[in-house]
């Protein structure tokens, strides 16, 4: 029986997603917490991708498969029973073998948070704290820049594996509440620390200090060096085209 | 030197703001930064009032005398280089012997902070989940009830040691942002666990199964049981009339 679900989670303590030899990932914690559900000795659970130390996510998703079959509310109940409450299960749902968390993935958003006010501490680890931060207007005419199928080589750190560094942006654009400004983007797929270093540069051509498009025509990622910090990061959504 | 500071921080990891002997104190930790700073062996420092465990901050008040002064920006940069990154000195200004954080305060506003999604373990600690919360319409009129001079007895909490139950609020209401809820509250002074206990009891009242006004009318806590968790109270702002 082939479970998805969808997770919620605060990844200030975790070394990530991806289980690691020393370290607390999210994927561990939810592999035991279905192993306890299940009476299971071993469940492997594959998430849609991986998040960094210190990402968080509202809508990651994963699949595991259980040796039975519960109703879906207890799948929900048990694991979230299980787990730290810095994870929570959203939603879950049975389905088919042919689905996979990583290969079956359509698009994925991703937002970065912004806090333009005072350093707030409720808001540690949370929000990248920039002061004087552009309009939205220039931020959104810097990322306009991403928009479409790209080589995005400059904005890519070594040790991500890609095959290729061209992927394609449907959407990136900025929204502002306050002092909050969250930066949305949405691609068939991320290379390692993309997100992270396109608002890094975003902000800075924002501010006449870079062009996005000449950063991009460069493939070069010694120009772009300038990244975002993890704890800014939310893995938003994964669609898989439903 | 008389210094008046004002101060945010995350409650969650300290016994409130009064030192205590068992316990880290938001108190502590700022006496222990201006010690540091002004190289002294002891500075007491004067909150506007209490804050409980859990309870956050984003405009705690709080003045201390120094042996020495300093300029402005390096009381700020020095005391916030010594304190925890839960705590951070927003502002500072040197006041005269006349002025005292607890005793001056003219009004104080609170911030109650409740969210409607789902449980984002990203929000853990720092809201209160409630789901199927009434309109704002609702809530604004059952907290209509407490607006003006009033004797709180019904939402007070044993052990506050408060000479009197009368107290004055200037200004009671909801604020809705998306699946935030944000409850301001203005007075002259609040009793013990006062925010908490009308948040609550506001709620339950905008549902129908309490009326604001008999409770107040009652003055007997035993009638208004619930209150709300530490974790969603926010200290917002106080006020000395200048």
């Amino acid at each position: 029986m082939r479970y998805k679900i969808t997770l919620s989670y605060d990844g200030t303590e975790f070394c990530g997603w991806q289980s690691q030899p020393c370290g607390t990932s999210v994927q561990d914690a939810v592999e035991r917490a279905a192993c306890k559900l299940f009476c299971a000795e071993k469940i492997k659970a594959v998430g849609s991708g991986r998040t960094d130390a210190g990402v968080h996510a509202l809508g990651q998703v994963a699949h595991f498969d259980a040796p039975k079959s519960l109703p879906i509310k207890n799948v929900v109940g048990g694991l979230n029973a299980y787990l730290p409450q810095s994870v929570r299960v959203l939603d879950a749902c049975e389905v088919g073998e042919a689905f996979d968390a990583r290969k079956s993935v359509k698009k994925k958003t991703y937002m970065y948070l912004l806090y333009g006010g005072v350093q707030q501490p409720v808001l540690n680890n949370r929000v990248w704290f920039v002061s004087d931060l552009p309009s939205k207007e220039k931020l959104d005419a810097a990322v306009d820049a991403v928009a479409g199928e790209h080589d995005f080589a400059t904005f890519m750190a070594a040790g991500g594996g890609a095959k290729t560094s061209v992927r394609t942006v449907y959407d990136a654009h900025f929204e502002r509440h306050g002092e909050f400004t969250a930066f949305y983007i949405t691609a068939n797929g991320f290379l390692y620390n993309m997100v992270r270093i396109i608002t890094a540069q975003a902000i800075k051509s924002a501010r006449g200090d870079a062009d996005m498009r000449e950063l991009l025509a460069a493939r070069d990622r010694s120009q772009a060096k300038e990244l975002a910090p993890a704890c800014g990061l939310y893995l938003y959504k994964v669609d898989y085209g439903e």
